[in-house]
């Protein structure tokens, strides 16, 4: 995993902390991973800013999940308020699940009009999966060369980013990401078409029938792909004409991250399918949804039932309505747009003075910075990304990378964030560039 | 489904509700289910009562989902004051997973000593399918006939009781529950592991390896079979000879509800390999777990990674914790063993002046009652227990039903359940049946 901890090397770690690894190892068993080579360690966040036991402030230039600031007071208010009054489901009548699906719905075009409720992305993509089949009768899913859709065991499959330990089943097709970087000055909405029609023709060979194509609107662990903005829309056509779906995961582009509008697939000027949404959704609180048109999800309904316990109850939803409040409150979506186009500016001022810089990409407040050799070759260049990662960690600001090279900065913080923020990141991240690259 | 609202017969329905279920159509689709003929709509709850927008008090002796109480203030205090402090993700430290880990695991035998968290049951059970496949090498698993575990793709498919619309994939086999009131005497537990056997056999002799033998300790949807103590015991053994796992199901019966321990498994005296939790764990909040043997961990972890967004997050797990302090500082356990008994044995006198029980079983706070037409021929009266459920509702008070034949009333109100509530059920339940009975 990118900027993974390696327990071997414990050297950089404090004591206190060290203790709470080996402990968390011996608790929680070997599957799980914690970030940096050394490891942070939190107990309070507010807005921007996550605080370690000490006091010291860190800057949040990273989590999307609580995308309108840690903590926020609004939504920890509707949490508060509605688990003190009623937490049931779906079975019983409750008009909570009614407004927040009527608010979430209105931002979508008016043929996506119904929802279905889930605990987690990974649990929306598993019903989109289920969906697809039922509506389709085809099996064969199509998805890029580092996706990341989930972990249940059949969306794992569809996530090459977790790595050869999961491998994909006989009837997924994985094709490249857009990359427009590595392009070589090609179309990269039709080269991404055309590898469309070549997965499914492929998967129909091997008489698997195309059910969906699943993409991450803003290929975030591919690399960060946003531009030019238009370029999914002939792959949804190639998907169509094969029978197939066009399923949007926007649940890291969507809530207005990218600056242009509530969901990813709006910047490409398409209509997906199915569409399925999760972290921000909740600003923490586990809900996530699947928003679909309704002559799809029909035959599944007709067919079978869904029922996720704690999927839609009224918590969640309150938390929903309370998260979709602040986003317009706080005119969230217009602060990405200016605040990530002055951060994606300020990057490239600081591209003039690093050579380590080969290209700044992204929309609104998901960005992607490339590291590289040398711009000439465009070699990437993993190992200063690391450095750089964890050089950042040390100066307290936080941020990961992604992308097949693990080459990608990728700066994705709180919609809350500001250009006194994004300055700071930028001063950091020159200072560190300085050290490392 | 049993116990569904059919959209077709609104005629029960007042016009305010009937507008709601529209607007709920229209919103959430045709996969929704309501209970009953006339569906109830609520706006508050405390303790083992439910309010509808009248005022109107419901006696819930269904939900084990807000299983210390409906909107308990010590489970609400604990979920506000940590969403208001800090909620991020396992890949940063933080001692608040570590702290209730460490508290849940100690409820369990010392083998058992590695936990990770979920955020549904589903996503529970999935990712004990994903362990059980990687560290058996097989991908052969049997469930009951009647079986539910949870709505994942995969998990779908071990889940008969969904109905036809959801087929078991051909990894799959499924055998009879072990029914004592149907058994003519024969001894369920041998039943039950010779069936076990022959599946795994069927499994091999179609080349497929078992994975694991997956049930659930009550044997909620098969119809709540609970006696006698320990007749799992020879299954365990049986799918273990087989080279499969033996995974414990305890999202119904976990955290006290069987009054005799904290989970299901430990009145059969058994120890499984993995065991899957989740409803009560966090009184409604969406957090559930698979606690597992480290040495089944080992090899999932080394080969993969498993990352869960908003699973064990530090609001999840302090709910988590605030849900074991209530069980703890109001004796639920025993609670559910007293007013369980005290349940049973009313229910037994009932069964004195009404030929239409056949049978009342289970163990602690999870009751099944089984309908029949005749107890000669003990042939099942859905009809009646349809008319029953219905019929409570009427007079405000909350089951459900289930089994093969939807004869079983389905008994499992929160575990702050007292006599006099048991009382006020027993009277309830004793008009409904010289009305419809």
């Amino acid at each position: 995993m990118i900027n993974a901890f390696d327990a071997r090397a414990t050297n950089a770690v404090a004591p206190r902390e060290r203790a709470l690894i080996e402990r968390r190892q011996k608790l929680l068993g070997p599957a799980y991973r914690l970030f940096y080579a050394n490891p942070v360690h939190f107990v309070r966040g507010e807005g921007v800013w996550l605080y370690d036991p000490d006091g010291n402030a860190y800057l949040d230039v990273y989590n999307n999940v609580a995308s309108v600031g840690h903590c926020h007071p609004h939504v920890v208010a509707a949490l508060s308020r509605q688990a003190a009054t009623l937490n049931t489901h779906t079975r019983y009548i409750n008009d909570v699940i009614l407004d927040y699906a009527e608010k979430l719905l209105g931002y979508f075009p008016p043929a996506l009009s119904q929802v279905m409720f889930t605990c987690t992305g990974s649990e929306a993509n598993d019903l989109a999966y289920r969906v697809a089949r039922s509506h389709t009768g085809g099996s064969g899913f199509i998805v890029t060369q580092l996706a990341y859709h989930g972990v249940t065991a059949v969306i794992s499959e569809m996530s090459p980013s977790l790595g050869a330990g999961v491998t994909p089943g006989p009837n997924i097709r994985t094709i490249p990401a857009p990359d427009q970087f590595r392009a070589g000055g090609a179309d990269v909405g039709q080269a991404f078409a055309a590898a469309v029609r070549d997965a499914a023709a492929d998967l129909r060979a091997h008489g698997i029938q195309p059910a969906a194509l699943l993409v991450d609107t803003i290929f975030s662990s591919d690399g960060v792909f946003a531009e030019p903005a238009g370029f999914l829309a002939p792959a949804v056509a190639a998907i169509r004409e094969a029978g197939g779906l066009f399923i949007a995961d926007e649940v890291q582009p969507g809530f207005g991250r990218t600056g242009a509008s509530m969901w990813g697939f709006q910047r490409h000027g398409i209509e997906p399918d199915l569409v399925t949404m999760g972290k921000p959704m909740g600003n923490g609180h586990p809900i996530a949804a699947m928003v679909a048109r309704p002559e799809i999800l029909q035959g599944f309904g007709d067919r079978t039932r869904y029922f996720n316990t704690f999927g839609g109850n009224p918590v969640s939803c309150a938390v929903g309505q309370a998260v979709l409040e602040v986003i317009e409150g706080e005119g969230l979506v217009s602060n990405a747009r200016d605040t990530g186009a002055y951060l994606q500016a300020g990057l490239r001022q600081l591209a003039l003075r690093h050579e380590a810089i080969g290209d700044v990409r992204g929309a609104g407040l998901f960005i992607g910075v490339e590291l590289v050799r040398d711009r000439a070759s465009r070699a990437p260049d993993g190992a200063t990304t690391a450095k750089l990662v964890n050089g950042l960690r040390e100066r307290r600001v936080l941020i990961s990378a992604s992308g097949p090279h693990a080459n990608v900065l990728k700066i994705r913080p709180p919609l809350v964030f500001g250009r006194e923020h994004a300055d700071r990141f930028l001063d950091a991240l020159d200072a560190t560039l300085r050290e490392v690259a």
